[in-house]
């Protein structure tokens, strides 16, 4: 295997319980009262699935514009009450090593421009890094493309990429763009739902992906 | 079996992820920033136990005052985000029909009064169900004592009991009772996590318990 691809939210960055709060925040304004958890298990997968999961917790579908309207006070209520992007532990030491290693790695997430832009720099990865974002791609997460898009800027086959991801979304999207996956905890899911969706290992957060390296057959430089 | 005992939060009311949102941010402002999913997995837990989990997380100790003033910031961030208690789905209609079929059943909660009030009113109960909480008690979850209480005050002993709860302690502090448990998905738990911490079995939430009772044996009357 030559190259990670990193989801970012939940796995780089601890945003997750911020866009929970954030998204029902919003929907409830809207007068579309919906679980916590139900909110939870679907952070990550594409806006256009999250809208229908809604519709059918609500019960009707909703129109372009209710949809508008809720991502973008979603979006203002986020950055409303996440004052700061925390990286996850080892999360920036991590791409650090990558990166002097010369190991191929990049970030392929369901998060728009300008929105992750901070996050970007809280991780300290400069322009160089190959991000991969929503306006990139015609499909997000669970689609394939934002994994098989990052793989290209890489240069590297997908069957050599390693996805790291925190949701279901994630792994599902690496096993149809033929890669393995890696699951993260660090996004509030379960061991046992990662390993159901096809994790090939399952670390706490990107410190102990970082000190399993060698697990994956990632060797670095020196090592 | 002839009584049911319930969690609070996650398990009747949908406040899991204000507490984690809220927490996080008492726990950042006071220069202890832990991530989410680590906060999530201790809701419900004694405060002293999660007093001890952050102490080990920052890798020092927790003066009294310290961890005081972090409860008083994380009970006011709470009531500021958290405009309305909202009922999970089917627990008013739960707790309705187990009144009226004069089945036996309580709540036993690590929160507080009067932070619990407002939860106690949006489930429509009424003063004359058994509420034990936090001040009720020496020691809360996972110790059994909240369970052990309201087994007590219902006058039902332990072993025909069950608990019903969203996290691990509810269901570790119900093995520790005597109790059989059910888990519900409605608190952000993996089902694989509930089972493994002794759950006899799994729902989604409130609703789905209530639609399951005769698989507990529990027979309403006129059922």
């Amino acid at each position: 295997m030559r190259a990670l691809i990193f989801d970012l939210d939940g796995t780089l960055i601890d945003t997750v319980y911020a866009h929970v709060f954030a998204w029902q925040r919003a929907l409830r304004e809207a007068g579309m009262p919906i679980d916590g958890w139900k909110i939870h298990r679907r952070i990550g997968m594409s806006g256009g699935l999250f809208t229908r999961a809604v519709a059918r917790e609500i019960g009707r579908p909703l129109i372009d514009d209710e949809a508008e309207a809720i991502q973008r006070r979603h979006g203002e209520i986020f950055r409303e009450i996440l004052v700061e992007r925390r990286p996850l532990p080892g999360a920036i030491a991590l791409l650090r090593e990558l990166r002097q290693a010369g190991i191929p790695h990049g970030i392929a997430t369901s998060g728009r421009r300008p929105e992750i832009d901070a996050s970007l720099d809280a991780l300290e990865v400069g322009p160089s890094m190959v991000v991969v974002a929503r306006g990139d791609v015609l499909r997000a997460k669970p689609e394939p493309d934002l994994f098989l898009a990052a793989s290209q800027r890489l240069n590297v086959p997908a069957g050599d990429c390693y996805a790291v991801g925190d949701a279901v979304w994630d792994l599902l999207a690496a096993r149809r763009a033929g890669m393995l996956s890696v699951g993260l905890l660090s996004g509030g899911y379960g061991e046992d739902e990662l390993t159901r969706a096809g994790a090939f290992r399952v670390y706490r957060d990107a410190a102990e992906l970082h000190d399993s390296l060698d697990e994956l057959g990632i060797l670095l430089r020196g090592a």
